[in-house]
């Protein structure tokens, strides 16, 4: 690591990690779990608000940021930061996610991968280099290299596109140059050992300032995830931060900082808030059912965020069931505040040794949403046009 | 006025006035303005941002929460002020202009209106009492009597409501009996002055603590609204508060504010941000135009407003453009403190009785967005459907 970042490991209790990274704009205490701002805003929210949560990092698109309003813009505004005015760390993806999952017509070759905008069918081509020029451009603490997210179970698929993705992380960490942004390497291989043990090794070569397990929550199943933790994280590195993209299930949260992974982000938390789903450690509650149509309780009674300290479950729905702007707002309040209390409270247990009882006793109480159900909102959404 | 309202005037510029109305729950400086919360809620703002801005009153619509949440509901949860979580001053209108501009197969008849919900088709009566009931339910500072709302140019529909409309202000009068809710009269007449002069001289008799101008903004031109004013004003007794109903626009402020006028309300300030349409000293500023994209600039150099205090114009265009929730927070928050700001330079001219130069001055500076522009705006807004 440059002189901009520093990893400080406290503490292990079993595998969970207790630690610090220290980057350009601030601590982040870890573990820790990044809200999502694709658009350089984290959707209804404001920076005081993300301040307000207790938040350190918060994560921006680069696929969407290159489409609109472009990286260079951004860059003449003062980058990120004072683009969107958050001042604190910040993460920036490579856009290798939305480039397969999100635009038309890819096609991808050895130098980089050519696809059509989502907005309005532009042809755009990214290649390691141009990534990492936006990435630089856009200015977050952390960045990610380009990477190709395989289909999880496919072998072949995997195996393939691993080699192309070790190819890929040593022209991005060539073209790399910012010594105020720590660029992170990202493990791939799908649920295979052997390709996780493949990949973990020769990133390991190129002595990135961290490493991202990528690939995950994109269509296993929850054994096989945590599967894929317990052969990986033991593959990386002690002194390196651990960051799983993509991940922001309560649960899944708990179970991967058991396997020692440090940092997380996910849309989940805000996007099922728009919808209505608000966490409790109770697990998901749909705030528009009818029975909370007269409930005067706040949605989580020992909450501390504005929106429980101020509205009762009936006044929610009612603004959820009539179409007000300011229930999304309020629900996303809610849902980014229990995030990053769950994650105090995470910390909280590893620093008394006894995360093991603190992961037993979540996992009793929250209930987690039918498999069935997710995988449907997921298939929906996957299907929705999107921006 | 009843032990729980006091209206105190301070003084006199001309004819515009500077006073305090001290109700149940806090003072309301003014001339003031209210933002309204139509349905429990100031579309993307809370409770503490109305405070930030320096809000005294806010006003809820009758007719939206009679239809959804139901009256019974909200007082159960403590009425408007526990069930929105805003505890200063409130105002509720009695839904009669809703019911004869958003409901569907109105029939008048001399016991009251039938109508269709414009939701769900369902049918409702209001009598004078039957809004009492609700009004008084409903729990704010301020109710409003039941009235009809005449087309102001027509001379016969305008004589003929304005007997009923009296008929049905003695009937609310007995039928309100909360002592710590002051009900108010409201003047009808489009634009005649004898009609005018009629009103004023009979709700007089009804000795209400305060009165309302109604019947305004609703068709007729700027002359036409300011001539009303000018002749309906000096009808009204110089000791209670004076209302001018559904005026929001900056420049009718301050020449309703130069004719006497005490407090205004209207939904033009949250409903144009939304549109991206943004208040300054200079008139409205488009966000959306393109001349914004590359602007570091906050939308107003010396605004204190949370928006302008953080973003520039080129971030606030990017929300607006991607069609992102915050763009029509972040708007809102700008053109709430925008009003509210105008309300404190105008007490603050009337104090200094510079009422005169402030006058001539805003105007002067304050471009007003083209008639025809606003005709069109005002059109395409009542034939939409609403909620």
């Amino acid at each position: 690591m440059s002189n901009f970042f520093r990893f400080d490991l406290h503490k292990m209790d079993g595998a969970a990690r207790l630690s610090t990274l220290h980057t350009p704009h601030g601590p982040i205490e870890m573990p820790a779990f990044a809200p999502v701002g694709t658009l350089a805003n984290v959707k209804t929210l404001e920076p005081r608000d993300l301040q307000e949560a207790g938040c350190a990092l918060i994560l921006a698109n680069t696929y969407h940021l290159y489409l609109r309003p472009g990286h260079a813009l951004i860059q003449k505004l003062g980058g990120l930061h004072g683009f969107m005015g958050w001042h604190g760390p910040m993460l920036t993806d490579s856009g290798g996610f939305q480039v397969f999952s999100l635009a038309h017509q890819r096609k991808l070759d050895e130098n980089g991968v050519t696809f059509r905008s989502h907005i309005d069918g532009s042809a755009h081509y990214f290649t390691p280099e141009k990534v990492m020029e936006i990435e630089q451009a856009l200015g977050p603490d952390i960045a990610m290299v380009l990477d190709e997210c395989a289909e999880p179970l496919n072998y072949a698929y995997n195996q393939q596109a691993l080699e192309r993705t070790h190819r890929w992380a040593e022209r991005c960490k060539v073209a790399h140059t910012r010594a105020d942004q720590a660029l992170f390497g990202i493990v791939q291989g799908g649920i295979f050992p052997d390709l996780r043990q493949a990949s973990a090794q020769f990133l390991q070569t190129l002595d990135f300032p961290g490493y991202a397990i990528g690939g995950l929550a994109v269509g296993e199943t929850k054994p096989e995830m945590y599967a894929t933790l317990d052969v990986t994280c033991p593959l990386l590195p002690t002194d390196k931060p651990r960051y799983l993209m993509g991940v922001g299930a309560p649960e899944d949260i708990v179970e991967a900082v058991y396997r020692g992974v440090d940092l997380f982000d996910c849309v989940l938390p805000t996007r099922i808030a728009r919808n209505g789903a608000l966490l409790t450690p109770d697990g998901r509650l749909n705030i528009k059912n009818a029975q909370y149509a007269t409930d005067p309780r706040p949605l989580q009674e020992d909450c501390g965020c504005y929106t429980c300290r101020t509205f009762s479950r009936a006044y929610l729905r009612h603004l959820y069931k009539a179409g007000e702007i300011s229930a999304l707002r309020f629900g996303t309040i809610h849902n980014v505040y229990f995030m990053m209390e769950l994650m105090r409270q995470i910390r909280a247990a590893l620093q008394a040794g006894t995360y093991a009882d603190f992961r037993s006793a979540f996992l009793q109480r929250y209930q987690i949403t039918n498999q069935a159900v997710r995988h449907e909102q997921r298939e929906r959404y996957l299907a929705r046009p999107r921006s």
